[in-house]
């Protein structure tokens, strides 16, 4: 899984079918500190986060590993919020 | 997903039988407002999208995902066509 | 779906039981108009396709979506060869 | 698979049902000495590794090809902890 | 498929159970020629292929479409010896 940060929301009327209801996050790929690397990915929603929100998003077939993306045309998708992030012993991030 | 705008059209007749109908956009990867990253994948159209059109597509398996691209060997989808684009309250793009 | 041109052939004789029989191009990636990007990618062959010319090619779970490649250890299929690519209005390449 | 080792942890208490009780470890890519290529993965644990040890990690649905991560939405998982890595006769790591 | 060379061996004592037995090579990435790129990948043996040799591997869910490595948690698999490659009628590597 990478890490990054919800900073937006894509709106769309016309989609496929599987895709009615879905909420459709704009995520900012992250350093583990939560500082922003430029790259971003459109990614499901399956966990309720909010914009500003630092989460794990998965890619690829395991995108479609939850109830909500299931056999659905979707290849990324928000599993987890980061509450903490520790690495060789100091807290990087911190909700 | 990734943002792209249909630029283009790939005609192909000898192809595998399975592709037999379907159409093929060139999309261009774009960053959030729109502007092109010089970037090209070919995809598959599952939502009626036209060139210039702002989109959605996935990649991978996650491609096979739509009625249209069931056990096809595509590995990318256009799977919505995008009305806007807010990032931290700011309207990126608007059809 | 990735452009390329198939400029060459891997011979191998000692290989995994599924894959005798199958040929294996060298394909080119090049871009729109089919000029060379430097980066080559060993595919089986759908299509029927030849040495100089420029198809599409398939990654991944979708390289086995075929007659041929089914359930085989493949991970890139040709799986259509180029008519032509027209972009904006212009033909940026035709057979 | 890929080389890298075990520098930290990520807690999340709001994330996929699937996931609870799942250790998620940050894993750092390495050369195959050891040494930091400065690009992290978070991936889950099913071997008991523990911070500092050197591993393997498999990505994309290999990565739900074990007990504990099968059908669950994870893309990286830790499968190996390394012993000893030797190239052209030399061993360039040793636990 | 990518083209690479054997050039070493990963030893692991603790991993996941299904890995038994499994033969982990080191194998770097090279150009058509055998030119090493600089880039490795960790795969495992389907073939026999020994320290040395250039061979083909496949990655993501196509490496684990071998009877040794099926439903296994790898995602890069050795799956042929290359003899020969031959590029616009030359003959760029030959074993």
């Amino acid at each position: 899984m990478q890490v990054g940060r919800i900073v937006g929301t894509v709106v769309s009327s016309q989609k496929d079918p599987a895709l009615v209801g879905m909420k459709l996050h704009v995520v900012e790929q992250t350093d583990l500190m939560g500082k922003p690397k430029g790259f971003h990915v459109i990614a499901v929603d399956s966990v309720g986060a909010g914009v500003g929100e630092l989460v794990l998003y998965a890619s690829g077939s395991s995108a479609r590993q939850t109830e909500i993306t299931r056999d659905k045309p979707v290849d990324a998708v928000v599993m987890s919020i980061v509450d903490s992030i520790t690495v060789n012993n100091e807290l990087l991030f911190c909700k």
